[in-house]
């Protein structure tokens, strides 16, 4: 069978599917997610099984260490997921929430209903924890998903996917609410972003590279994250010792996430007494700093290119700039940053309220280190990724996210005048 | 200059002008709404003269008669359109506001502010009083806009265009706020709708055809208006005075509309009481039926195809279908409605209810007339159109649907552990 037939058929039996898991009922829902979440520790050696298969393969085509960390299902990984599950279970359920329900002149009362988006395909990296997590998100909020995983991870998502099957089965739900498409054909992924009948929203979930080729062909809507270049910017009313708490954690506290401030920003009154001893905690904790003539001449570090302004290190590297004052940092901002983190430090009213209004990112923040946008942090519960976007959802996407909301209209036979 | 250089120069602008207007007070917004509305009353001759020189032309290539009228600016058209400006000046401003604001046990308080989504790109066909409808939703909403109305309309829109640039500046707002595509180059639209780094969304308007064309070739989110193939069933519990009503007013108090129903579907339970007194009805208001079989038993009528299921008529024609029941109506809406607007009729609570939540319609209405599905009806004061999208916003799109929410994060110096 070709692979357009092939996705077809996934894509009709998802849409199908959809139609079912937008109406069950909050309990079906919570008891599929428990059962996943009990076979996968019940056959936690079936996946390791699985999982060893694609990790020979992997290591046979000479995979970096680091794409086989992300590949391999420990036991811990494995108990973890089931845990996801759990905690997904006992999210409170969005769908058929009624917001704003209100009686209009005519008499018609009209409000909305949060409502599943339908159909999702999730695009993602070989990650195989990915598959769980998505399907559980998914299913929450009452959506059918098409999964596809990197190739190298097939065999532990296909692996993934029976035991969400059964769950789905013992809780009396449709088995393709959640499909794994079961090929590493490329192709498949150029049918998933273009099938408009059968699939409502697209998340790919990977870097940069990924997401800008889907963006150039995808034809349906996506919720999706670029990338992470934040900044935290250091004014000069900002109390010191909360301004050195933040800049050291929001850059050392991991360095591989999209919310790690990539660039600190210092107004130029108060560079000269800040830089000097956070500095001397970067160098101690192994940061490369590269900064502008201006904290070059304040302390030795690496000459910052116009590059760097705008990269996305994950890296234990560093770009330092020193500004004028708040409107030379948010220009800096809108010319470089990604829209998605930029924290302020500063005891001053008026500026934390105009950076609050005018950044326009996916999280502002006053006085907190850029690595709180999370969706756990957030009280989301869960999230399926952080959204760069500006339509629909923007930051952490939850549950929420997942949804829509229509309109309904309750009247007693009115009719327009 | 060719068009993608010119088309380059219009987003940069547009771009720029989006971070003044994101920051642009509510009362410098309602000076330009009112600056707008005085100039164009004032200036109602100068438009009527651009007007007949796009008239003069439309008649000269032989447009259609309808054409022409949508084109036309009366006295009373240009004095409406001022009116509605006055409208949306007073009208709540969106921008700013902040929901949610809760504290989370990180001590971070996280909420949700309203913001602008950047640049809107409005496409749309020869109705020149779109684009004072259209900027001024933009403007509201704190949005730049890039207008590209039909090109017959041409010296219309430009004439508008500068009445609106004489009360953005009136107000201190940039010009390049609102900007009229000023060549009827096909091109531009290409340009346009994959101008990613200037546009946020599109805003397409006008038929199913233009808007298919343009889903095609988009690669910037777009907010649209598909068609509408709205129905209204007759359950067999449905109170027969309010059936009555409600269907003759979901049909005939405009044809033209896309929220009027285009196919009745009546339970086979009540179909031969019901459908002789409304068909007569129908008949003496001139509206063509067609049915299928069992419709046609029982009042005689021309017979549908499987295409009247499907089309969208907006027209006095009507498609008639008896069903056995509430899945058998729920089936038919699902296969071949648009997801527009989809109401039944019912004093059966259960049923009401299992509608209400299981129809995938952007409205969904319990005894009430699919004509109420208007942004004016529901209570937005104004809609830029109604979306038949499922993510971002569903159903009619005012205000809030050209804003997103970003999230706010404030601390008191918190960092992550």
């Amino acid at each position: 069978m070709d692979i357009k037939s092939y996705m077809d058929g996934v894509g009709r039996e998802a849409r199908a599917a959809s139609r079912l898991m937008a109406r069950a009922d909050t309990a079906s829902k919570d008891r599929a997610l428990e059962a996943i979440a009990a076979a996968i520790l019940k056959n936690s050696h079936k996946l390791r099984e699985a999982n060893a298969l694609d990790i020979e393969g992997a290591k046979s085509r000479n995979l970096e260490p680091a794409m086989i960390d992300r590949l391999t299902l420990t036991e811990k990984g494995i108990s973890s997921m089931a845990e996801g599950l759990i905690q997904i279970a006992a999210l409170p359920d969005p769908v058929g929430e009624i917001e704003d329900l209100k009686f209009r002149p005519s008499g018609i009362q009209v409000g909305r209903m949060r409502v599943p988006l339908g159909v999702i395909g999730i695009i993602y990296e070989s990650r195989p924890n990915v598959t769980a997590d998505a399907a559980a998100l998914c299913l929450k909020s009452g959506n059918a998903a098409i999964l596809r995983g990197g190739s190298e991870a097939l065999h532990s998502n296909r692996a993934i996917a029976e035991l969400v099957h059964m769950g789905l089965r013992e809780a009396g739900l449709p088995e393709s609410a959640v499909q794994v498409v079961a090929t590493s054909d490329r192709a498949a992924v150029g049918e998933l972003i273009t099938m408009r009948d059968y699939v409502d929203v697209i998340v790919p979930r990977g870097g940069k590279g990924l997401i800008e080729r889907i963006m150039n062909e995808a034809t349906i809507p996506m919720i999706k994250h670029l990338h992470g270049v934040c900044h935290v910017y250091i004014d000069d009313s900002a109390d010191f010792e909360k301004a050195m708490r933040i800049s050291i954690n929001a850059k050392t506290q991991r360095y591989g996430t999209c919310n790690t401030m990539e660039t600190l920003l210092v107004s130029e009154k108060v560079a000269s007494g800040f830089l000097p001893p956070l500095c001397e905690v970067y160098t101690q904790k192994g940061v490369e700093l590269r900064g502008d003539d201006a904290a070059r001449a304040i302390f030795p570090m690496n000459a910052a290119t116009e590059e760097d302004w705008e990269t996305e290190y994950l890296a234990p590297i560093l770009s330092i700039r020193i500004v004028k004052d708040i409107d030379e940092a948010m220009d800096h901002i809108h010319k470089y940053g990604s829209q998605h983190t930029d924290a302020i430090v500063t005891e001053d009213y008026s500026k934390a309220r105009r950076f609050l209004r005018e950044v326009d990112s996916s999280s502002v923040m006053v006085n907190a280190s850029t690595r709180f946008a999370d969706g756990f942090e957030y009280g989301l519960g869960a999230e399926i990724g952080i959204s760069t976007d500006k339509i629909h959802a923007r930051g952490p996407v939850g549950l929420e996210g997942l949804t829509s909301r229509k309109y309904v209209v309750l009247g007693d036979g009115q009719v327009r005048s």
